[in-house]
């Protein structure tokens, strides 16, 4: 069978019949007086009072706890620029998890345009429908100017998920491995391969851990961002300006001589002998799926703490552990926005979800822990508070 | 207490505490086997065979029972121009509506924009998430447009429901009406007083229901559309142009002598002299809400049906007994527009649910009646196919 045939049989097409969302009223319509609270003539005297204060359409409807999932389908999953109806069941698996981890109520919005203008304008013109606006599998580098234009235009919080989520809970597992090893994150050389938008985010947010830039490489596939690479723009002259300090050149193999962390996040693969290069006691993360960058297998004969993106290995980097509660507690916060103290402080409430019973095969939670998303949400809604973002 | 001010203690806020919407995951999410179903890896083969054949979406996605209530907030109930947020209980209720009578999945989508070629392109681009569009409380002349770019633009059913769900629930109320007083409805002097949205849509579906439309005579605030109407363009121009062959000039007094209906859309207040040069027998729907045109106690001296918007009078002209069964019969055949016929299939049905038992208090069914979508949707879904807009 080929990989796009559709087999009605197989549980995964089962499964998906009819799709994995519903919409549900949460109020009673069975009687007169039901629909004349719910409906006309009572909704009125709600909409009065909205059109009155519209700070209280976060009180008296459901904008409140909800989440638009913004995608418009250029780079879904490992599969590319599959086009706004493929990227759907992704969407709609996304907002499944929402709702089952964090009670936050997601609404999948699939985009029929690619263009950073219209992506824009669209999501703009429907935000007040929402309480905040999740992007999703949107390539890069358009992803970085939609979500710092919506940002800027927008008093709801913005959140690439593909950046931060993945940002944030590899923050949270480098926490949690540089305790296990008695390492400080000020100490490490860490080697990011991979400057795309996943990459990036990762530079950016273990900075914001603690992590020097100067200690940290960024290689992409043409090897080393530093001072020998030309015509840079965007993220990536950033990334070249702000990192690799020692001014190294040269492939991943360089990078990787003496550094103590490699997280990979290319989906490209990477040789053992970089790897062995490695400084001892080191530490990778290879989150390619589904073939991260360097087997576990072949990562475990150098170095001490391994995580994937895969949950058929130990320590699986997943972002569900951070944007159900990300969410969460910026909706109870009611804050304007997701700064990058909010970001730090969801790694460093699912790092000490397990911080009490760390091995060097469990740095992060699981994917299905209960615990996580309301520490998560506690966490982020008070960072937003500390941030004076906060609306309540 | 003035309109716009909040009493929490109110039944009205306390129901609408949170907002009237969820949405609910319909898979489970329990175990990581749950997840490597319906979540990664398992969701990239549903992906994969929707990028091969776009038109699986409706079979493995939810896109095949969602609507999106689409809103710009410019004409909300009687309340006007108070913007998307104020509209959205409004819509809330709706989404409610479309669950609890035809098991429809919608999702409230306020706009915050009320030009014209904003909306158009952002419903355009947000198209692919959904089933089809139920345009709710944009205001006339621009919701003509709207809808017929949008319905010329995309391949599901676009319908704005102001316009054409009250239509369809005056033509179903008409025909047994009629049968009532065995009158045929080519035979009948229609005025209508109003010349908005629904107005303007009400003509149309009684024309298109079998009314003669050199016998209907319409009213706008200046008074009878006819010969002696000098600038009046788009829908208004058409309807002097194709209504009113007796050429009469005048007032809605002179509109009403010696005519068969009054169809009320206007808001506006009608004289009871105006009503009494009625021709006898008469039928009178005043649906102005909440006062309607003519008091049913008046209307009631001088002719033999009446009916209004309210739900405490007999004969409630409610458009819930249209938009759910409408949008369930054409997403059951995959429409990819909703045609005149379908429109005149779904107010034959809603007629029949009550064309045994007439009375002059009980020509329409219920609002709550649980019969009455489910025969819309079949009736439109057999009219999509024999028009050729079905897709199965």
């Amino acid at each position: 069978m080929s990989a796009s045939t559709v087999d009605p049989a197989d549980p995964v097409f089962r499964l998906h019949t009819g799709g994995k969302l519903a919409v549900a009223s949460t109020v009673p319509l069975a009687s007169r007086e039901d629909l004349s609270l719910a409906y006309t003539p009572g909704v009125a005297r709600v909409c009065e009072a909205i059109a009155a204060d519209p700070a209280l359409v976060d009180d008296y409807t459901w904008v409140g706890h909800t989440v638009a999932v913004v995608t418009d389908g250029s780079a879904v999953l490992g599969l590319g620029n599959i086009g706004p109806r493929a990227a759907m069941p992704v969407m709609e698996g996304k907002a499944a998890l929402f709702k089952q981890f964090a009670d936050v109520d997601a609404v999948p919005i699939c985009l029929d345009t690619q263009d950073v203008d219209e992506i824009v304008a669209v999501v703009t013109a429907l935000a007040p429908s929402f309480g905040g606006i999740n992007l999703e599998d949107i390539s890069a580098p358009r992803c970085f100017e939609v979500e710092r234009r919506l940002d800027e235009a927008l008093p709801i919080p913005i959140f690439h998920d593909d950046q931060h989520g993945t940002a944030i809970v590899v923050l949270a597992a480098l926490r949690n491995a540089a305790a296990l090893l008695n390492r400080k994150l000020g100490d490490l050389r860490v080697v990011v391969s991979g400057a795309g938008a996943a990459g990036v985010a990762v530079t950016r947010m273990l900075v914001a851990g603690g992590v020097n830039p100067g200690d940290m490489v960024i290689c992409d596939s043409r090897g080393i961002l530093g001072p020998d690479r030309t015509g840079l723009t965007g993220a990536k002259a950033e990334l070249a300006a702000t990192t690799n300090a020692a001014g190294r050149t040269g492939d991943i193999t360089v990078a990787l001589r003496d550094a103590d962390v490699l997280i990979g996040v290319s989906g490209g693969q990477i040789p053992e002998e970089a790897v062995a290069g490695m400084a001892p006691g080191g530490i990778v993360f290879a989150l390619a799926n589904p073939t991260p960058e360097v087997h576990p297998e072949v990562a475990a004969r150098h170095v001490a703490v391994i995580a994937t993106g895969r949950s058929d290995f130990p320590n699986q980097i997943n972002n569900v552990l951070a944007f159900p509660g990300i969410f969460r507690g910026a909706l109870d916060a009611r804050a304007t926005r997701i700064t990058d103290a909010m970001k730090v402080a969801a790694a460093d409430a699912i790092a000490a979800v397990v911080a009490d019973s760390l091995t060097p095969d469990a740095i992060v939670p699981s994917a299905l822990d209960p615990r996580v998303a309301p520490a998560v949400a506690e966490a982020v809604a008070e960072a937003a508070r500390r941030d004076g973002v906060a609306r309540r």
